[in-house]
């Protein structure tokens, strides 16, 4: 790409690094990137150094694409900041879930709805996590036999409430290698996580879904184009993992499928690995995990099966890095994807 | 009771210590208590110490009622030892999986289907940890609204496998919390279970479903007694937690259910405590969680809500302790439910 682009990245956490780490690896054409976050200060990322300035108004000054890191509960910077940053000429891009649901934002993951980006106003939405490995799987079954319903449960990893999740994780394993007790849980989980499951992410609504299980139903009609598929997600719930979100999902569909005809799809769709070999005579059994996908942009699917009583109904078992498809490099890829279809604006 | 037996503990690995550990708290009536394993040894459980004798027929002379540990994997001692213990008078519970789906053999949780005792021929079953659990919250919604089909995905504790399994996943937390990296996997698992999901337990089938899913299948169907019932395991999967199963539960009914009437029907089924407070102002969510239920014989059940568009749909979430009701308390309450019913031989 021989244009170059002033390019913001605002926060510096767990997927704001990742941002780095992911447009270093994809050789981004950015002329300058200008690090962003509440407290100004000197970052490495993989051996590379960052200045990391105060986020005000003025300091989008210039910048043609600006991709918010998100936090997870509270409001974004993207709230204060993005509409700032689209008033000096740039195109946001938001992890945070404050415009995902809005009508005149695209919510996009590029591989299943590049299209969307043609006519935004300056603000691109970034699915959650758990939806965005999700839809690349759903995308060729939705298309090849019309999807009528998802049921997910997920496993997720502590990572995606960012790296005091991780570093909360460590402390009360370590602790507990050290035969201690952990007398106090939190503050970032609501229970001990280590040695535990915990079935709640985000906050309640009034039926007792979670905010994170809204999110699935509303987000995957969202990028799919198609409001009547019924979602039903069983739990969303926090596994003592750092990295990579596991995802069981159970489809039904208008026309039969087969394991067979949706493996091949997959396996020809971008973004995604099919990983499924689990007879009792093959050598090594394969099925994908979170220890195998920690730093991959791939999404991995595996044990994929027919439901036992409907020709209508697949099985199956995604797991993908939260931080890089469920995150930053979900984000770094509407960027490249805009930048294809000229929806960056020229300076 | 007034009446007192001679029984005999086959294996003492996690699930047979727990059984020792049972009969203790529940002041069985036992008027001695034979340790059978391989390995003659003596065994401490909780301060009081047991002599283990090794397995033979003749250990069974004299034995009113014999429970047997099982083994995850391989064929456990029942199948030898069982049918020589019954030959001597004995009647066996076995928490195996060899004889659970035999026609003539009861497979029990006596707050489900204690009468299926009646008239056995000497061998009852146990059902698998996840079954049991399983099919508590189940039975109520059954008799209630009829049971059209149940949808499961499942978040195993380690110790499913035995001791084993905490010992193997124990070790790798110890090495990561000391910065190693954990080079082999196994022998327990097939992969490194430690800050992982492993989605498989057991064999495959043809169709790429694990034994344990079948498990959920057959066993749950047999426990209810119908087989209409559609069991769709969507997967079953290992956490790395010590104790404690975890499943993500959704089923349809024949007629409308709320969550309203689940809640009151388990309040009142035995054996069951609903664990569901989640609204945003109470001062503390809870919900089942594995850590919470270690040691306890209850089954707890939460995340109770509508599905979202089926008013014959609900979703839940069930933990229990794997060793207790999963294995060792099912075990000695089936032992009860027969003494209650004069269903061990007399001498």
């Amino acid at each position: 790409m021989a244009q170059e682009f002033t390019v913001a990245v605002v926060g510096v956490g767990a997927v704001g690094e990742e941002i780095l780490r992911v447009m270093q690896e994809h050789s981004f054409p950015a002329k300058s990137i200008r690090v962003l976050a509440r407290t100004p200060r000197t970052i490495s990322v993989d051996g590379r150094s960052y200045q990391v300035e105060a986020t005000t108004a003025e300091a989008f000054d210039g910048v043609d694409i600006a991709l918010f890191a998100g936090t997870e509960g509270e409001k974004g910077a993207a709230v204060t900041f993005g509409p700032e940053a689209v008033k000096r000429g740039a195109v946001i891009i938001d992890n945070g879930a404050d415009f995902r649901m809005r009508p005149d934002v695209p919510l996009c993951v590029p591989e299943v709805n590049g299209a969307a980006l043609e006519g935004h106003s300056g603000i691109i939405a970034n699915p959650n996590c758990s939806t965005a490995q999700l839809v690349l799987t759903l995308k060729p079954l939705h298309d090849a036999f019309g999807l009528k319903r998802v049921m997910i449960s997920t496993y997720q990893a502590v990572s995606g409430a960012g790296s005091a999740g991780i570093d909360e994780l460590n402390a009360q394993n370590t602790q507990l290698a050290q035969g201690k007790k952990i007398d106090q849980a939190g503050p970032t989980f609501s229970a001990q996580i280590a040695a535990n499951v915990i079935p709640h992410i985000g906050g309640f609504d009034d039926q007792g879904y979670t905010s994170e299980e809204m999110k699935l139903v509303h987000e995957t009609r969202k990028i799919l184009g198609d409001p009547s598929i019924r979602v039903t997600p069983m739990v969303t719930a926090r596994v003592p993992v750092a990295i990579g979100h596991s995802e069981a999902v159970l489809v039904e569909t208008e026309r039969p499928v087969t394991p067979e005809a949706a493996r091949a799809l997959w396996r020809e769709f971008p973004s995604l690995e099919v990983v499924d070999d689990l007879k009792n005579d093959s050598a090594s059994k394969r099925y994908p995990m979170p220890l195998d996908c920690a730093g991959s942009d791939t999404t991995y699917v595996g044990r994929i099966r027919q439901d036992l009583d409907n020709p209508n109904g697949l099985a199956f078992w995604v797991v993908s890095d939260n931080l890089r498809k469920g995150a930053a490099s979900n984000a770094v890829q509407i960027a490249e994807e805009l930048i294809k279809r000229g929806l960056v604006k020229k300076r």
